[in-house]
């Protein structure tokens, strides 16, 4: 069922936030529909949040499907969708393959949506 | 065709990030995947891009249709799920609504993707 896609992650994320005060570029704008679509469920929200909240911060399937009260298929969809959108790294050892945040990718996303005034004003302290 | 809902306004985002290392609540995980769908579409995005760089921060259905090349009542619908999602306000001024930024919203949701080692480094600053 588990293999990793590649789509989304070898396509940058826009340089230039929608907020920045100029229209952007509708690549942009679905490359970065794209990544929110795959933050924008409620399952793989908590998915990020328990891995995340993890000792080692990573887990594996076996480590989610309790909390989540989901199977185990349906849990490696959600962690395949966020693999493939760059959001998550995906390490195989032995029979389990384990799950990390990519800090890096989530941080660009949140620097997108950061409007402006927020960023002069942080600037300015 | 065009009405202000307030489904998703009237529920706060939470006030936790799900990256802030404790397992998000479930309510909370469906409330910020609410407006991150809102956020997850291209035209939507384009149509937050243009409000945002219009002279006043503003702009009218009118203003939006030939930017985007779609139609009024499909501007008009993403318009509407961007106000109901607390993004957009809606200023209804003679036979035009205007919409500009809501800024503190936006800001929110990027906060709440700001992954933890960003915010300490900020604060160390």
């Amino acid at each position: 069922m588990e293999f990793v896609g590649t789509a989304l992650v070898e396509t940058p994320l826009p340089a230039i936030s929608p907020l920045a005060g100029e229209p952007i570029e509708r690549a942009d704008a679905e490359r970065l529909a794209g990544v929110l679509k795959a933050l924008a469920d409620p399952a793989r929200l908590r998915l990020l949040s328990l891995i995340q909240a993890s000792p080692e911060g990573e887990a594996c399937v076996c480590d989610l499907t309790a909390p989540l009260g989901l199977s185990q298929p349906t849990v490696s969809h959600h962690l395949r969708i966020l693999t493939e959108a760059g959001l998550l790294n995906r390490d195989k050892r032995g029979v389990w393959a384990y799950y990390s945040l990519v800090p890096s990718a989530i941080a660009t996303v949140a620097e997108l949506l950061t409007p402006p005034r927020k960023r002069a004003t942080k600037k300015a302290r």
